[in-house]
């Protein structure tokens, strides 16, 4: 590497080959729903499922990224926008590197979701719908706020002051008022499957 | 998962269950040091080297990040801060999925780059300083950039009209005006395994 013969272009392993080593393709899981649908339950219930088939995937999602990569960020509208392109790019990332990434974000605009997808392939990104009514997102409550934002303690929160645009063509469903977790994961496995991705 | 029955706390498959299975620690090997030193050319052909021997890793550069996830930031000394913060962060998401990150950015700054590695534990973080002498830098200007910024048509270039900041204590020097690419990988590649990560 002497000034006299560098050599400036190393072969890369591209995306193919690594898809060909660890035996799957690469992709991204794009979980999208109200708060309390289900999507991080579904999102590592899934990973360990396919962890347990020997692909390597990873989960993004608010715990990991919120207060990581994207802790400069607010909750205005641009930011949110913001969040939702950087989450887009990380998780291109890793299927670039030929693993399966799985998000876990609500993601409520259809325009943050289209401009996530125009990233990738067809067949890379899978947009999944967490569909759960809204009485029953309010019911679970887990983190308590819905109850916060219906007192108005916080402010733009998607299905009390701020609107969730639901996907018109995802390419899975998963009702998680009428299915059990068991019966969502394995919908997505089955897909996968079918895709040829697993 | 109906709202009677509920699990919202998974159990999630931990950075040290991937690790075993993917048979190596998780690491984030982190490049530093002039533009046209060989940052690149180490970081694809350790890459490479890495993906021989079975280990899954990946490079975030330039290329990958700063049209995609970083595209939004200009060269300013804020926004170069922040692509620094950025790419540490991705790389800890790499590691914590497992899997070994080699980042190639000149990183310039000593503090940016200390706050990335107050990110993870010692054995997890490898800084390795790329020397090399400007003028040898400037010879290869393998872009025409150096040429450029000496023009005073790039602002804030780095070793130009920008300092660079010499680590103090990297855990790897590889000169590259003096060591061939083979003996500079193969350096990495010896302290990898005599720190049982490969």
């Amino acid at each position: 590497m002497k000034s006299s013969n560098v050599v400036w272009h190393v072969p890369q392993i591209s995306k193919e080959e690594r898809e060909k080593r660890y035996g799957h393709k690469s992709a991204v899981i794009w979980l999208t729903g109200l708060s309390g649908s289900g999507k991080s339950t579904i999102a590592y219930s899934l990973d360990a499922e396919l962890f347990k088939r020997g692909v390597i995937s990873y989960v993004l999602d608010g715990d990991n990224v919120r207060h990581g990569l994207n802790g400069d960020l607010s909750f205005s509208e641009d930011a949110r926008r913001e969040n939702i392109r950087r989450i887009g790019e990380v998780s291109k990332l890793f299927a670039d590197a030929g693993t399966i990434a799985i998000t876990a974000f609500i993601s409520p605009f259809k325009d943050d979701r289209e401009r996530v997808r125009h990233l990738f392939d067809n067949k890379t990104f899978i947009e999944i719908f967490v569909k759960c009514p809204l009485e029953v997102c309010e019911e679970r409550d887990p983190k308590g706020w819905y109850k916060k934002a219906e007192k108005g303690e916080i402010e733009n929160y998607t299905g009390v002051s701020s609107p969730y645009e639901e996907p018109e063509s995802p390419e899975i469903t998963l009702e998680t008022d009428k299915r059990s977790l068991k019966e969502c994961v394995q919908k997505v496995m089955d897909y996968l499957e079918k895709k040829k991705i697993i």
